[in-house]
């Protein structure tokens, strides 16, 4: 398998109740820490409502710009489940019976319980590749270097081990992060230089409360552990000049 | 005060903590909650990452697509905290001291302890009016119909109850959920009626696990309550047709 060295995705939350602040999504921070594991780093997230031409057209422009797109939600029974119908538009496919879908869920569902409502979740792109779902069912789909995923956070967790072998990664990123007990502002200057001398690694400087105490976690984070590794030692090197506790290493 | 029945905001998730996965985002759920009390929809959320021509770029689409931006992240005293600078290039304005913002924080820290770090803080947009910060002091700030927060959940959840005068919000947002003991299979035939016969009005289909026990939420959200009473009574009618256990109604 040939590896690139960088390899980038977008995620796309399809989904009105993310815009209206009624649900947290949460599949964003789950999808992006599988794809660092593989080597892919996520780029740019969008979240758009529940219409197609919306849909239709962010995929047809995340899908240039990204080695691969991963959407999440409208691929249930409901009349607001339009992924499906949309991606197809978006690839000009057919929007048809998906066989070996329609085989699955046939076997997965008691005699008499698939009916119409869920018949609905095997219409799919003509030529899709199932992404096998083993928590309810009904499976998600590929088409080209776009993955549709379901918005229910279990049920997506569940699918993404089985996708491993369909995305190329590059080399993964790695991380390191020091948190320490001070604030931002007491280390900027110093973290300045070092981000400065070490200008393709990127360094993040977020602050936190925990326990009622603030506190600052740097996050360091490259493709060469060597980096990191200096980058650490410039790091540790002022908290001990300035005598500031570390609070936790990972 | 004239109010748009129409009124639209996109949400600018400015971190690379976010695409990385380490951080959750929550403040879109903060701001979009907010935003349709004051009847203002969300349409659009981007995350992107601490690159300077990313934000410029994105935050002079969002602006010219939208009546009200909201950027979060990127405003504290270390070298990641590029969102000031950047607001400025996108706006063709000059990044320098904002007298106000300084004696703000002058006052807010204690002799000596307003250090060069912290100054990084006041420096914004020429013209910025700004947004006070009751949790940290330092203060956000808005450029027309830009509005730039800090990515701290709970600071910026501090900061939003000041902005509302600076808001001409639409026609709220009216909202009413029916929570059902059943799956959306189930419902999604009677349901797609409801929605064909109620164009105007949207309905969502959310499935839950809770207990042990899965269940559907709908979702009605319409500015007219006399729409949303009636969608309601469309769907009680089937639920009660059906003998489906409502869960509970808000």
């Amino acid at each position: 398998m040939i590896k690139n060295t960088k390899v980038n995705a977008a995620i796309l939350i399809i989904g009105n109740e993310i815009l209206s602040g009624r649900t947290q999504d949460i599949n964003t921070s789950t999808i992006a820490l599988w794809l660092n594991s593989i080597g892919v780093k996520v780029q740019e997230v969008r979240v758009i409502p529940d219409i197609e031409e919306n849909i239709v057209n962010t995929v047809n422009l995340l899908r240039k710009n990204n080695h691969y797109v991963f959407t999440t939600g409208g691929i249930g029974p409901t009349h607001d489940d339009i992924t499906a119908e949309s991606i197809s538009k978006a690839f000009c496919l057919n929007y048809e019976i998906h066989k070996e879908a329609f085989k699955i869920l046939e076997t997965y569902y008691k005699p008499g319980e698939f009916n119409e409502s869920r018949q609905k979740m095997v219409w799919m792109p003509k030529g899709a590749k199932l992404i096998l779902n083993p928590t309810s069912g009904a499976p998600g789909f590929i088409v080209e270097n776009v993955f549709c995923l379901p918005g229910v956070p279990s049920i997506l967790n569940s699918m993404l081990g089985g996708l491993t072998n369909e995305i190329v990664g590059g080399t993964p990123i790695l991380s390191h992060t020091i948190s320490l007990r001070t604030v931002e502002s007491e280390i900027s200057k110093s973290l300045t230089l070092v981000q400065n001398n070490n200008k393709d690694v990127e360094i993040g400087s977020y602050p936190f409360f925990q326990a009622g105490k603030v506190g600052v976690s740097i996050v360091i984070r490259s493709e060469d552990q060597s980096k990191i590794d200096i980058c650490n030692s410039q790091v540790l090197e002022f908290v001990n000049q300035k005598k500031i506790e570390v609070v936790n290493r990972d």
